[in-house]
C-alpha cells in the first residue's frame, strides 16, 4: 500500500560515484541486502544522524568517519543496534572489509545497517556480500542499491536532478528507504545523496543539515525516531564547479536551493510509502510567532492518533484539530484568533465554526487521497509545514504482525 | 470491549451530597444525559481542569465557580466547546437553571458538558432535564449519575471508600467517565469525587491537584488531552472531622493518603475501559535523576504507536522499547546502564539483550491481559509509573467510524 508513489525506474549517473548490491542472505534469501558505494579520490561526505540515545553501532562509526570518503557500505535485514561492544567491532570491521577492496583507509568508509535490533551481524556472509557488491558496482548501480537498502518499503525510492550552479552543470541522485519514521526492528530511514559538486567537510555537514531541515526533518509517519536514522551527502568534486569552501557562499546557497526539491521529493515519497498509508497530508501552519511554535502545532496535529484515524476515515471531525492545536503547548494561544482550512474550505474562523461552513465541502476534501490542513494562528509571521500519513487498520496490522 | 473492568453496582452515600439524572434528549433518545449534584450548605469544591488552549465554555465557568458550592450540573452528548460567546452564555445559564431550583447563587453552581464539539446546547431540553434530575436526586443517586455522564464508555465507573481520619469516619464516592484520554467529539474525561470531610477552598484545590497527580495525570490512552477534561472534589463537611484549613496539616495528609487508592482505582478503570483496549499495561520507570525524566520515559513508551501495536499483538519486540526510551529526550542517557523487564522477565541488561533472555518467557508475559513494563535507567533514585492500553484494530475502528 502506498499513496501515489511515483515509480523509480531510472536514476542518473553521478560522476565519481559507483554503487552496486549483492545478495548476502543477511536475514532473507533471494534479495539484494548488501550495497556499497565507491567514491573517487577527493570525495567528501557529511551527514545527519539519529538523536536517539540508543544509537546503533554503525551510526556511531559513520558519524565519526564523515569527512574524506572513499566508500560506504550498507546492509538491510539487521540493524546492528543494541549489540554492545561486539556490534561496534562489527561495524568497524564492515569498514575494514570494504577498505581492503578499495585499498583505502578504513576511516574513509562509512557503515550503515537497517533491520532487526539486538542481533549480531553475520560477518562471514557480510564479507562475501561486500566482495560481490564491489564487483557489481558501477555508475549505473543506483537502482540496485535502492533495492538493497529496502526493508518493508513497498518499492525503491530515488530521484535524480541535473542543474546549473554558477554556469557549471551539476548531477545529483538521491535514494531513501524507510516507511515508518522509525522501524526499530526493520530499522529506520536511511537516505544517501550523491552529487558531483565538491565541497569541504564542514560544508558537507552543513549541507546535510540544511537539506534535512527542509525535508526529512519535516515528515512524520508515527512520531517515532529510530536508532539507525541517517542521511548522508556525498560530493565527488568531479564537476567543473570550483570546490565550495564556505558555508554561506553564493555557490553554497545555490547548491542548497537546487538540491532542496530533490530531498523534498525523497521525503514526500517516504511518507507516500508510509506504513499502512492511504492518505498523504500536508499540515501547514502559519501566523505563528516563531517557526518553532508553528512546528509544535504541526507535529501535534500530525501525531494525534485521533486526527490520523479521522483522516483515514475521511471524516472532517474538526473538533479534533482544535483539540490538537490547543494541546500543542503554545503559550498564550488565543483560540479566538485561530482559523482552520482543509484545502480552500474554511472550517473554523476565530475559534468557532465558520458561518459559511458546509460539512459536505470538507468531507469532499478529506475523501481525496491528498490534501492540506491549513492552520492560521493569527499571532505572527512564521510559517512551517510537515508531511504525514493517516492511521489505518493496515498500520496496526503491519506493526502488530510484523515479526510473527 | 474493556480489560477486566470491575462492575460498578453499588455506590455508597456521601452525607450532604445528593445526585440524580434525567433523560433530556440532548443528543440521543432513551438515555440518561443530564445529571445534577446538590450539596449541603458548607460544601466546598475544588478542581483541576484541562490545560488545552481550546477550553470549553463549561470548563471556563466551572473553574471560576470553584469554592463554596451548592450544586453541579452535567450533561453528556454535547461538549459546548468551540461555541464562542453564545456557548459561554449557555454554560452560565445552566448554572442559573439549577440555582433557581436550589434557591442559591448561580456562582455556587459548576457546569460540565461532554459530547460533540461545535454545536450549541439545546437549552430548552436542558431546562427540563435539570428540573427532572433535581426531582430524581437523592443520596442514593450515584449510579444513575455515573450512567448519565457516560459517552462511549462501555459501563459506568465508580468507587466508594470509607475510612478513618483522626478518629472520624469519612465517606467518599467517586465516579468517572472517559474512554479515550480525549474525546473531542464525545469529549473527554470527567471525574467527580464527593466526601463528607470538610475543607477550605484552598485545601479543595490542592487536594484535587494532589489526587490528580497520583491518578488521572498518570494515565494515557492515546496521548490526546481534551477541551473539557475536569476532575472536581467536593467536601460537604458533614463528618465529625474538623474542617481542614491547612494544606500541609496532618489531617490533610491523611485524607490525601486515604483518598489516593480511590482515585487510582478510578483512573485504572478509565484505562481498562479505554477505546479498543485489549491490554492493561503499567509502565514503571525507576532509577531516573528526577521524577520528570521518569515520566518523560514512561509517557514516550506509553504513547509510542509501535509499542502499542506490539502490545496488542503480544509481541515482545523489545527493540521498540529501546527506541522509545532513547527518544524520550533524556540528556546524557547512557543506554549501557539501562535494564528492561516485562514483569519479572529480564529482557535487556546494560543496554543489550540479557544473557538469560528467552523470548518464550517474554511472549508469555505479553500474552496476558495485564502486565508491567519495568524500565530501570540506572542514574538516580526517582520513580514514576503510568497506566496505558494498547493500540488495536478497534481503536482505529472506534475513532475512524465514530461519527459515521
Amino acid at each position: 500500500m502506498s499513496v501515489n508513489l511515483p515509480v523509480t525506474s531510472q536514476l542518473a549517473v553521478v560522476p565519481g560515484l559507483a554503487c552496486g548490491a549483492a545478495e548476502a542472505n543477511i536475514r532473507y534469501r533471494d534479495r539484494l541486502d548488501v550495497a556499497v558505494f565507491t567514491c573517487a579520490p577527493g570525495s567528501v561526505a557529511g551527514g545527519v544522524f539519529t538523536q536517539n540515545s540508543y544509537r546503533a553501532a554503525p551510526v556511531l562509526v559513520a558519524e565519526r568517519h564523515c569527512g574524506d570518503v572513499r566508500g560506504l557500505v550498507v546492509n538491510s535485514g539487521n540493524a546492528n543496534a543494541a549489540t554492545g561492544d561486539e556490534g561496534l567491532a562489527d561495524a568497524i570491521h564492515m569498514c575494514e572489509l570494504l577498505a581492503q577492496h578499495l585499498d583505502s583507509d578504513p576511516h574513509d568508509v562509512l557503515p550503515f545497517s537497517t533491520g532487526v535490533i539486538g542481533e549480531r551481524l553475520p560477518m562471514d556472509r557480510m564479507a562475501k556480500g561486500i566482495e560481490d557488491a564491489v564487483t557489481a558496482a558501477s555508475e549505473e548501480g543506483w537502482l540496485d542499491t535502492a533495492h538493497a537498502i529496502m526493508t518493508t518499503d513497498t518499492a525503491p525510492k530515488g530521484v535524480s536532478l541535473s542543474f546549473d550552479v554558477q554556469g557549471s552543470t551539476i548531477a545529483a541522485t538521491g535514494i531513501v528507504k524507510g516507511s515508518g519514521m522509525i522501524r526499530p526492528d526493520m530499522a529506520t530511514m536511511l537516505a544517501f545523496l550523491g552529487t558531483d559538486a565538491g565541497f569541504t567537510v564542514e560544508v558537507a555537514s552543513q549541507l546535510a543539515f540544511d537539506l534535512a531541515e527542509r525535508s526529512f526533518n519535516r515528515l512524520t509517519i508515527d512520531g517515532d525516531t529510530s536508532t539507525n536514522d541517517a542521511f548522508v551527502v556525498i560530493g565527488t568534486n568531479q564537476s567543473e564547479l570550483p570546490l565550495i569552501e564556505k558555508v554561506h557562499s553564493n555557490a553554497y546557497r545555490q547548491l542548497l536551493f537546487r538540491l532542496t526539491p530533490l530531498v523534498e521529493e525523497l521525503a514526500m515519497r517516504t511518507v507516500r510509502d508510509g506504513e499502512g498509508a492511504t492518505k498523504f497530508v500536508t499540515v501547514r501552519v502559519n501566523g505563528g510567532r516563531t517557526e518553532r511554535e508553528c512546528l509544535d502545532v504541526a507535529y501535534t496535529v500530525a501525531h494525534s492518533p485521533l486526527i490520523k484515524t479521522a483522516i483515514f476515515a475521511g471524516d472532517p471531525n474538526w473538533g479534533r484539530f482544535c483539540m490538537a492545536i490547543g494541546r500543542a503547548g503554545i503559550r498564550d494561544l488565543d483560540p479566538n484568533r485561530v482559523d482552520l482550512f482543509l484545502d480552500d474550505v474554511c472550517i473554523a474562523r476565530h475559534g468557532k465554526i465558520a458561518p459559511t461552513y458546509v460539512e459536505a465541502a470538507a468531507a469532499k476534501v478529506m475523501a481525496s487521497d491528498e490534501f492540506t490542513v491549513d492552520i492560521r494562528l493569527g499571532r505572527g509571521n512564521a510559517t512551517e509545514r510537515v508531511w504525514t500519513s493517516d492511521l489505518s487498520y493496515d498500520y496496526v496490522k503491519i506493526n502488530a504482525e510484523y515479526r510473527t
